[in-house]
């Protein structure tokens, strides 16, 4: 196995494009604030004091804390790449007071401290402490990276010495494991942080460990003096709502909670890649085709019902009941980038973009103050963004991944540097101790020319590996004006293309990006006798606004024609998809919910929009599948 | 407001047919001895020995009583139509060891005698008492017509007394109503049986208290000791789950769990009659028009959700989740009838007959021994019957309307008699003090030729009012060979023929039955592009038995033919449609979740068998609603 390549550096991407630059930009000037204001005014930051007195109101939740972290972490990614003296002040009063908070014992918990000082680390499978750690974990990680302050780093890391001297199997020691995963991942980030080597054992401790004989679920709620019919489900919920069903090496199915299986997978993935771990790989891999061919969403959404937030059957994937949570699409982004980077297949990439484009982006309105914790690809009109929820997990997921999201287009390794997402701006990557600056021009999703030009610090030999987006047929490819063949130089969806790059080379892409009809496997019911349309990674929908009730009623010619039209007054600025459809009149059907007679079809102009835009207008219907003929 | 008709004597009603007739002896041979042994294997019938013990397995539920007591009303509506020492044996040691649960008040509930002996009448809420009163009512109402054996009778009625002495406005009393409605409609006809208005009373009580401010299930909360917080939502559902969110003469919308609906409005509507209440009935009518206009199946089941049981928003029909549960589809029938027999309109008798021959009759095997609790009208084949259920109400329940549908096939007046449903087979009505006979010949639903043969005791005039379906167009009729015109004779959906009737009088209808093409509104998101076909009442599906996988997937073609054929070798005797659709080719599938290549298509044969007879071969696939061009 290759080591895994290694991702851009945060603070040496910058996006100027008509896409993303805005995106980042509204996250930055309008979410995190009003994230920090919801986490204030909702108390998620002065439970921090520990103030709160058994009676009193609104005691701290036990996944308060990881909402905080979260933004925290967001904060900190958009310092890497905006300083903001402001900003970085608000971070270090909220990381004094968190830093207050932390026990003598590095013990560090908002609700176990005050509400159940009695209870910790008595109730993994239901509670959520090892979750919280793991997000404070990583909020103390991008802290120190974007800042290069310990203040927080070095109050996770006391927190993490406590967590291995509770959990493992040393004799005496709890053999436990989280029920929702996430700390894995970030002992792995802390690891590669500090250089200290029990963090990645904790890691790799905590992801062996689950689903093993005799059940830790079980031993815990034994301990609870919980009575026996209880004890294997207490929630209702098999243990497969947590993945704890299988060893993790024996699980070749995606189950239960998306958002838990992607943190999980992507602990997999972090650690077969730190242990050279082939069992763990295969694992991955065989997860992965089970969750793309059989259980994901065209717009990367995953999780088909709300009962379990998570997988149902196989090919079910209803439209208007999806769950889709927004925070299960950033984890597929999470698991998908390190796939990619371990096994430098553009499979992934292609899946990763798909969720940024669609399924990520869809969880957060255009001026970035209202969200989707669930995204579903039909609605009746009745499914709205909301400016907050009870569980606030998505609103400062979303942020985070926003504002770090230049670290996913570029990757760097000794000889090559990789090009996995186009967008107009610049990189800088090292190649060896070459430092190679990369400029992308493009319009790019709206269009498929993408020109790079590159400047290393001096002539040098490597590789240049271009994806080739797996939706592209017919990609062109030319370096410094002369064509080149790309199906040549293919490996696993890159081209390769390896020569002595010197400053103002030219490389220029041209990925055809025509609409497609999109049709799903026949076995998934909903989709029968449907087709999507896509244009380059972007999925599209018809919505009420632009089309008057029932787009779902809506029918495509099969030999319809399509066109594209970039509206710079619509939405942000998108690519409209416009032609024409026949849909039933609805004249006659009032009063009537049957009826024998077939109704009359009129043709009727369409327009449909990027589905990631949907719902920042009126209130309306929406529909992804649409009829065809 | 005219009084309503009064229903057939059942014990004077007898099909001979191959549908109905067949599916009766079933229900008396299979159905009713295996619900009686899965009742005594349970414990629900050694319930009523009152022997359980606190610390003891298997505490009797609180929804258990109501269960014997629906398979009690089965085996007497049985009786009533075929005498069968042994089961009428059966009936009285049942009824014996009943009748010693009943407490020296009168009071009589297995789990509240013996599980909960402080918390009689509590919780009207959630808990099921004056439910499983209302079926021991039915039950002893039942018997007693069947039997003249006021054995079970008498103790409903010790037992009504007792509730009368509870529950009222008078000083004292609780002002309370049941969670789940029933022993409304129950006292109804427990009035009819005795004569005792008190129990008319009590019904009229209990229907118009209900909803009222200061809401009694807040207040019962609080007498429980409730925290303030969780009065009004204790289970977590509004009020209007049980249609206590307003007083029902303000109710115009259908809201909440289904069955509990169904029986209210029953309720009403025979209180609308007892009382000439105006109001009530025009409640009724509101509620029908919503119920039928946007929230019906075309199976006539009801219900699209399992999170309440009942009913979402207006047109939001899903299909393979829909929740269409058995025994609502069953209270439907019950309240379609009461309307029926007020208002004498057909169109209460069209969706009666369409619940019958599809939402109701789809709930059990043609064997009788395996049930369906939610009736879907889509499958991936994972849906199948079952042995038996936890929750039991809807097997007895199919076994009580199957023993005495003959009651709804028709009806009598002074002047007239009405018959609703065809069904080979004969009855006895009354006219005044006329004794009428009616001889149906026919092959119905099949075909939809019926010849009527009348036979008075002795000549009279009169009206023979004969149901022309709302589904038939081009009904033709002749009395004695010559041909008369329904159009001229139709009101509200039946042809009046009054005349001097004589013994041998021949009555031919003809109802000419083509396959219809469906279409749903297209405000139904899950229907659009879509079409059911239907003959007759008889809605039909396409099983992965006769189709081969995924026949949610075939297309049918706008013009396309239909042959039907009568298949006595098929599912007990069918009429199936065939015809020609198209279908994706699975080739190229494999590993494939979603592609932009438009499938190619190939033309299979397809064969449609009636919605009822679904899920009797091998588990598998169905769709009713199929793709159209």
């Amino acid at each position: 196995m290759l080591p895994p390549l290694v991702p851009a550096d945060l603070r040496r991407v910058r996006f100027d494009d008509g896409f993303w630059a805005p995106r980042i930009e509204v996250n930055r000037t309008a979410t995190l604030p009003i994230e920090y204001e919801q986490c204030l005014k909702t108390g998620r930051i002065d439970a921090f004091r520990l103030g709160w007195k058994p009676g009193q109101p609104n005691p701290p939740h036990v996944f308060w804390d990881s909402d905080v972290a979260k933004w925290i972490e967001a904060a900190a990614y958009s310092l890497a790449t905006h300083p903001d003296p402001v900003l970085e002040g608000r971070l270090d009063d909220v990381i004094a007071l968190i830093a207050s908070a932390q026990q003598p014992d590095g013990y560090l918990n908002c609700h176990f401290t005050v509400v159940e000082p009695d209870h910790r680390w008595t109730n993994l499978r239901d509670q959520h402490e090892l979750y919280c750690a793991g997000h404070l974990i990583e909020a103390g990680v991008a802290h120190f990276r974007a800042t290069g302050k310990r203040s927080l780093l070095d109050v996770v890391c006391r927190y993490a010495d406590h967590i291995h001297s509770v959990f493992g199997r040393t004799k005496g020691k709890k053999r436990g494991y989280p029920g929702h995963e996430e700390i894995e991942l970030a002992l792995v980030k802390l690891h590669a942080a500090t250089g200290n080597g029990r963090y990645l054992r904790l890691a790799k401790y905590f992801v062996d460990e689950r689903g093993r004989k005799p059940h830790y679920f079980e031993i815990e709620a034994e301990r609870r003096g919980e009575p026996p019919e209880r004890r294997r489900r207490g929630t209702g919920l098999p243990y497969s709502y947590s993945q704890a069903h299988l060893p993790v090496r024996q699980q070749r199915e995606v189950a239960g909670h998306a958002v838990r299986a992607m943190y999980l997978y992507a602990a997999m993935a972090d650690l077969a890649a730190a242990y050279a771990d082939r069992d763990l790989l295969a694992a991955c891999r065989a997860l992965w085709d089970h969750l793309t061919l059989k259980h994901m969403y065209l717009t990367a959404g995953i999780g088909s019902t709300a009962s379990n937030e998570g997988f149902t059957s196989d090919y079910d994937l209803p439209n208007e009941s999806a769950y889709a949570e927004s925070c299960a699409a950033i984890g597929l982004v999470f698991w998908a980038d390190r796939m990619l980077r371990l096994e430098r297949d553009a499979r992934y990439a292609d899946v990763m973009e798909t969720a940024l484009y669609n399924g990520v982006l869809s969880g957060v309105s255009l001026d970035g103050a209202r969200f989707f914790y669930v995204n579903p690809l039909e609605s009746t009109g009745s499914h709205h963004r909301e400016d907050w929820f009870g569980c606030a997990c998505c609103p400062p997921n979303i942020a985070r991944l926003l504002a770090s999201i230049g670290t996913y287009a570029y990757s760097q390794e000794p000889e090559a540097v990789w090009v996995h997402l186009y967008a107009q701006g610049r990189a800088s990557l090292n190649v060896g101790d070459v430092n190679v600056g990369i400029t992308q021009k493009t319009h790019y999703p709206w269009d498929g020319r993408v020109r790079l030009a590159l400047s290393p610090d001096r002539p040098a030999r490597f590789t240049l590996a271009l994806r080739i987006p797996g939706w592209c047929r017919g990609a062109r490819l030319s370096i410094n004006g002369r064509s080149v063949t790309p199906a040549r130089l293919l490996r696993k969806g890159y081209a390769h293309l390896e020569r002595l790059w010197t400053s103002g080379d030219i490389v220029t892409l041209d990925l055809p990006m025509p609409v497609e009809r999109i049709e799903a496997n026949p076995a998934v019911l909903q989709d029968c006798g449907r087709v999507a349309l896509r244009r380059g990674p972007v999925v599209y929908c018809l919505e009420q606004a632009d089309n008057g009730p029932h787009p779902g009623d809506f029918i495509l010619p099969r030999a319809g024609k399509f066109k594209v039209r970039f509206r710079p007054d619509l939405l942000g600025g998108i690519a409209v998809i416009t032609g024409k459809a026949r849909r039933r009149q609805f004249a006659g059907w009032s009063g009537c919910l049957y009826r024998h007679k077939d109704a009359r079809r009129e043709s009727v102009p369409f327009i449909a929009i990027p589905y990631c835009v949907w719902d920042n207008r009126a209130a309306g219907e929406m529909a992804v599948w649409l009829l065809t003929e």
